[in-house]
């Protein structure tokens, strides 16, 4: 067998979030052979459910269809000839039958029919564990939102202390994208391919005739042929129509987007000068012993931001011209492999991450503290509005604003009145995690 | 009132699809203007049927809160230096209520609650006409397909032509697609915006304290406001979940890709030599008198070309760090924008390139016969596959397409059978169509 | 005249960074029409000076061509039908001369030709304010990176405190940036566009014939043309060789990217907690009157994440079919306007953020000490490596580092070494600053 | 030695492109592995080099220095706890040497600094084949260009035919952009990088303390480092100023976009009803023996739609905060190196096509005559405004053309002029071609 480094084999070590992982070898190029080959023996296996077939012919060709049998890196090759890795492969799988079978395998079908639909097999095998991971980091938080919903923490927004919030209030909102980002995963409908040359079904219907199979015997093949893959029946063969792929490369990237969000937020919480939160197992350094980095985060949010653009080469591939573009529809390849590793490597990470995180409640007051009341100061304001009128208390509330900076004394000095726990400034933060956690809670 | 020229100010010059159109003046700097004012007249309004503000300045808020008497340009200006346009829109609104109203204008909310609730006012206006557009697409492709059901024509793939297809079928592909992005639009969540500084409603529960209103007052501020707003409930403060913008944005360049197939199908059967529909409104030359161009597809065309970017800019938003972020959030009002734009300016133009699109069956048969019959080939292969055996027919039939092309014979003649029709050769197109539109035919 | 508002006029309210910009006015409607002006009188003037038009033509046109007196509104709209503006417009230019110089308006020329030179005379103008911002920016930044060259602050990797650095040799890497991208926009090649209806020159030859012209006179009109305009001369007509077009949005993304980095720095030190940088002139929050937002960086960094978006859709123009494409030119329009307003709103803002940034090295030498010598351990690893060897020092110093962190002491005191200064663990920080400024200073 | 495949090993099955071509084997993980231990045994010779390490110790790291030592796979899988390969190489590289050189292993390094100038190193050696091919394409273009100089086609604007040009200008304007993304790609500046744990060479400087080396030693490690390398000296180190990676990026999609025009305008004309030119090694069908697909037209094609989408990656990790960013960098790894695959899969298959294509000048003159004449019709228009005056001859040709279409007669009848041969309508083409061939045949 060719040995794969002659080709340049990559096995992920520019892609540490994915090296390792289930979704990387469910995404390798070994899994897609071996998806092309249960679909070549799906096809079989409908056609002779079908009455195009023999029976023996459908058992040779699964008994055949074993990816170990075939040399990925010769069909790799010779796809260059035709732009597609399907036509070295049919070649090799007619070889691996006996010759009275030949004729039953990819009878009728198109390259795209069988390539589109391994594309669908291995995105449905690699979500399992994206969907999976993706729970874990949902219970994760969901539990980190309960313990915390009351630990109290400085809101930040444009990189300023603005008013208090709960960690538990942060968590909920994460969990929120986590599961948002999942559903629209879990909603996707991965149809089976099945067309012929034109996405007309004519090969198997003029099949059809000949094998004296009955007259709608082609039409309902794509629906055998579905069933047999375990994918959705397709509504009309979209081999120009790539509403399957742009729905799962988008899905892909918001997921990650999402998880992107709990990355961003983690890699402030744990700067140095912050420190309220700390990667159970963050990493070294080469350089500096003492390093623990935020590695995961790190990574997740490198992988948030290679999906989006990945995500729009898909949504591009939309504008496919014929019934086979020259172009759009290889363009779709490597960026969709790309999102499912980007997305599960993060979703691994993800739930790594949250499961142990370590969260640093005195330093979130502490930090509460550093701006000697101010972050409450819109609770003062609102207070002295009663007594002050709204544009006094502005005003009195400003002057004493200066003060507390350029004096370095508490808000509460300045304006003269009792100490100021921008603790019981939470507003509403542990209502709306307890109403969101029971919302999810009950299924 | 200062001119909007001195800004700058666009009316479309470059986007020739959405100038005039009902999209264009709905997504237009005023429209935005409207509704933030509409978002503040209804915060008002939802603080007094909380309790926590009093009727008259709810009346007097709604009724200052109307665009027209605003200066634009100088809000635009002075946005620059808090960085939003809220800040200074807020000043001028208050200038326009009597002293005693002021409290109340834009009360516990932070800029944020306002803006983003004016972008989802801004786009559920705006997506009005787009679903409209979207929904006479698909009509016009129903009929279409229905009367082009059976019309023959070459099936084309990588360039080349490969087995006869229907038109019927390429528009009933064609009207799937627009469904389908319709579908995604339609089924788009688009809620309020409320939270307060950092999202946890506490200015509004301190007010509330003050203004005697009941203790869950401020829990159910969000509610209320989305009733007065009509937009959806938020489950949470989404100031830094942005599935919503995300959800928009996809949704929008999804459905502006499908366009861009038709578009991409059009263009290819627009060209000279092929002539096999014609634009029934195409554009002039300045050069040369006698083109009709195919002016509407070529607009969709770009738009599928620049929607895909500017969703991955909103996808690239998820991760926003902290309570509100610094760069995330601002960067995603133009690319939100210009999708809708984009959207809105297709589907429009769809309309009327679908409505209007002249087919030409007796060019499409002529088409046909230009491979002599090589397009029937497939079809032949199987026949003779019956008498001769798979390889002996492949080598048969390879051996005659050398002939047909180096003789210029036909097909028929080159293998000695009767004359090969293509249009024959159909498959089960017609029964293709005749499900898919049944199926949608059937709400 | 039509009111741009009935239109959806838009003035910046959404682009705070560009609102009120010499590149905000620079870039908009008006400014196009205007250079689409400007390109059809220098047309006419390069015929006359090659003897294909009258002088009292070319006198006629130049004194015509004032944006002023056109209807920008309704050029705008009339665009839709052919799909670019300048059909309409060169319409109403002839409607504006005399009868007897219409024929020498426009003549031999194509939509693109002037478009394509308008949008280049639009880039070199716009580019003045920013490549003069730019430089305001370097100089700013080289004034910084002299002033705190030996300034002692943390250096952070993966947000943590790696070892130290100095402000200034921070700044200096800013500087090499700006000065980067200000390069390639300097350097850019900005080319008239003249071709004719398929870039043959072919209706210039013909004209050149019939008017007598010498035998050549076409084929030196876009050296003349270009001269009349200001811009470089054509190699070849343009029309799809989009280099040009490539290189300008590639540039604008670069340098914009460029001031982002200045952005996200400033947005780090600038937070509450490390307090290093403050903005001179911060914005305001609607609903918290203490806070000082780095709006100017907030601005920055949104442009930073929209512009690589755009600059790809003006890559992937250059894949432009035939001798004008169907989309891709179009394509081009609304982004590049976009880019040159991100770029040129970057620059001014960070012209003020820079100039204005106030710098608090008190606090860059508390947050040194925040990890108790840990950010010297490097050095002290080096140290011991020469006493206890590699392996030995780095055990050693690991169970230090533990020790720092639990115990809470000084990592001096659980080495039992004197006081480790981490201002004097700068390496070469100030000379690689003095080398960078010196290696620019002398031009 | 862990297999390859356990990892799900990439050889390039979705890349049809690259597999099996230099450039694929120059960006497998090997090839980066080798270019990080090329680095490490050029960090331990410039020490040597500089009085900071003994010279066996550089002997002793440049024979370990072989990949082949080392276990790919399982480096990929550690990379992931702490983000990045450089660490478990340097583990594993210590151990491949004599303990008494392992001080000198990384000595002063922190991960980045190997890992970029790994980069570098991969990017300059998969560049030698990509500048070669360009220069093969653009030398095959040259010899297009001037054969067909004057060979009249039909000029094509938003697919209609316009008026006529020649293939020779086409093929003369494809070279120019494959010139233009050539001599992108051939000015780039590739540095090494070297600046320790925060860029401040401060490890380098301890050390060279230590060891006696001059005082300056640690200053000039950077140029004796990238002397070793026979990469660019650096100017600063780069760890956040990312130029070097936007610039290689940018210009390897410009590179593949001009590719991408080439691409387009043959898959244009290679349609089946245009026919003007033919793949000399086109792709088969698994389903349609008779066809030839333009293959390398279709994966070019494809490249240029994914290289700027990944672009636009690298442009944004520009924004790249603190001394090492945490996200932004790590992002960079697999656009790049993908970047690398498609504009050197594209530069090697466009070698292949322009080398191989098959022009027909029958089909050419055949489709010019389509249009009965109307190609040609902005001449007769010139001609007919000198008796009619441009009005009446506009309005005259108008009439003509409707009766052209209409009637299926001449425009030459039409009008009751002689015969107008578009071929004689080509206008300044032959000149074009032969200036521009002229201009770059002096170097």
């Amino acid at each position: 067998m060719t040995s794969p480094d002659r080709h340049g084999a990559d096995v992920g070590l520019l892609s540490p979030l994915r090296a390792g992982t289930l979704v990387g070898s469910a995404t390798g190029d070994r899994a897609f052979l071996q998806a092309m080959l249960d679909a070549e023996a799906a096809l079989t296996r409908a056609l002779s459910r079908t009455g195009m077939a023999p029976r023996e012919a459908a058992e040779a060709v699964t008994a055949a269809a074993d990816a170990d049998r075939f040399d990925l890196g010769s069909i790799a090759e010779r796809a260059r000839a035709d732009g597609n890795p399907v036509i070295p492969l049919v070649a090799d799988l007619k070889a691996e039958v006996d010759a009275r079978h030949r004729p039953y395998v990819h009878r009728g079908a198109t390259s795209q029919d069988i390539f589109d639909t391994a594309v669908m097999l291995v995105a449905r095998r690699a979500l399992i564990p994206i969907l999976d991971d993706l729970e874990r980091v949902a219970a994760a938080l969901a539990g980190l939102a309960a313990e915390h919903r009351a630990t109290p923490m400085a809101g930040r927004t444009l990189t300023q202390h603005a008013v208090p919030t709960t960690f538990g209030l942060k968590a909920a909102g994460w969990r929120s994208l986590v599961l948002a980002g999942r559903e629209r995963l879990a909603a996707l409908v991965l149809p089976a391919q099945l067309g012929g040359a034109a996405g007309t079904l004519a090969a198997f219907t003029a099949h059809a005739g000949q094998d004296g199979a009955s007259a709608d015997a082609a039409l309902r093949l794509p629906t055998v042929f579905a069933d047999e893959t375990g994918l959705a029946e397709p509504r009309l063969p979209w081999h120009t129509l790539r509403m399957p792929v742009a729905d799962l490369g988008t899905a892909l990237a918001i997921a990650t987007g999402g998880l992107g969000k709990v990355a961003a937020d983690v890699l402030v919480l744990s700067r140095t000068e912050i420190g309220e939160v700390t990667e159970g197992k963050g990493g070294g350094s080469s350089a500096m012993p003492h390093k623990s980095n935020p590695v995961s985060a790190t990574l997740i949010a490198a992988a948030a931001r290679q999906a989006p653009a990945l995500a729009s080469v898909l949504i591009a591939s939309l504008a496919a011209e014929d019934e086979r573009p020259a172009g759009a529809w290889h363009a779709e390849w490597q960026p969709l492999r790309e999102l499912l590793r980007l997305a599960g490597g993060a979703a691994d990470a993800a739930a790594t991450l949250v499961e142990s995180l370590r969260v640093h409640p005195e330093r979130m007051r502490a930090n509460l503290r550093l701006t000697r009341g101010l972050i409450a100061s819109e609770r003062a304001g609102i207070e002295l509005s009663q007594s002050l009128g709204h544009a006094q208390a502005r005003r009195t509330l400003e002057e004493a604003a200066r003060r507390v900076v350029s004096e370095e004394i508490p808000l509460a000095d300045a304006l003269g009145i009792p100490d100021l726990d921008p603790a019981d400034y939470l507003g509403a933060a542990t209502a709306l995690v307890d109403a969101d956690l029971n919302r999810e809670g009950t299924p």
